[in-house]
């Protein structure tokens, strides 16, 4: 049998504020953690929207010289309660993918909804159960920090729809794996 | 007296489907047409959204390349009756916004009232007025396209906002005939 290939995933998610990132190595069924963080903007700070959308676009760029991923999963965004708070996450998400596919990176999109039910088996999971899940998964000594976990979140979940993880889930190795994540995800 | 120094303005009006270009000069008062058009993009050919920015960023890219313009205007969109187009104009606009300024190019933003207001002489004129006011302010031979005249208005409007036009309005030469342009304008 040969080695599964190492298929590196960059996990977005966006923000003007602050855009979490988080990257992660899949080795068949095996998953990775090599590196998260966050891309923070402040109009004190940086100005007008074109600056802070600069900086978003210059930190991705950033991360992926870094560290080269093969795949970007980005989150899908949804209209907020406040119409101007929406129209700003658009922008800072239309800058946060431009940025990717401006490096010909492949770029999948999920929603919240989706990640929260693969990373802890229920789409209605709160901020604190996906931190708790991501640690747990990637066996990290810490919780990442919230902006952080949504990322790894993403790319944990694009990693979840791979065909090659999709055809483990069809063995029952990955049903029982998240199952067992599932309940101990709930457990609080 | 020193020959005035000409600024190349870039406008744009961002779009998902359609985004809006125009270029033009301005020396001293002076304007000229140099070039406009539209980058289209459909779901039907070109996929989903992230193939979508790839379109419009590299759009953005080949003409800040061809045309090196000094600076960019572009429109400030706003929320729309239909949420969900809302999102999708913000994404667009975010592409636009950082194709510009991963070019190095200085944004500036106006307002489709402010636009109006600058080209026809109210805030509230109809697409068609632009069109027509674009079109005797720079002299074309015809009518351009709506969302290509909307560009080269946004490029006029910072024309007219730029501090060396201010100083000619200040001294009524501006005033004047930015009147007598705004009678025509308003004449249908």
């Amino acid at each position: 049998m040969s080695t599964p290939s190492t298929v590196r995933i960059l996990g977005i998610d966006p923000g003007l504020q602050t855009t979490g990132f988080g990257v992660l190595d899949m080795t068949g069924s095996r998953l990775q953690y090599v590196a998260s963080g966050v891309i923070q903007t402040t109009k004190e700070e940086m100005g007008n929207l074109p600056a802070r959308l600069k900086v978003i676009y210059d930190g991705i760029r950033e991360i992926q010289a870094r560290y080269q991923p093969d795949v970007a999963s980005v989150e899908i965004v949804f209209v907020n309660v406040n119409p101007q708070a929406t129209l700003l996450l658009g922008q800072a998400r239309g800058c946060c993918v431009t940025a990717l596919v401006s490096c010909g990176m492949p770029v999948a999109e999920y929603t919240a909804l989706q990640m929260k039910q693969s990373v802890t088996g229920h789409g209605r999971a709160a901020k604190s159960q996906v931190q708790e899940m991501v640690k747990r998964l990637l066996q990290l000594p810490v919780l990442p920090r919230q902006d952080a976990a949504d990322a790894l979140g993403l790319a944990i979940t694009h990693a979840h729809a791979s065909p090659s993880m999709n055809k483990l889930a069809a063995q029952g190795v990955l049903n029982r794996k998240t199952h067992g994540m599932f309940r101990s995800g709930r457990s609080h």
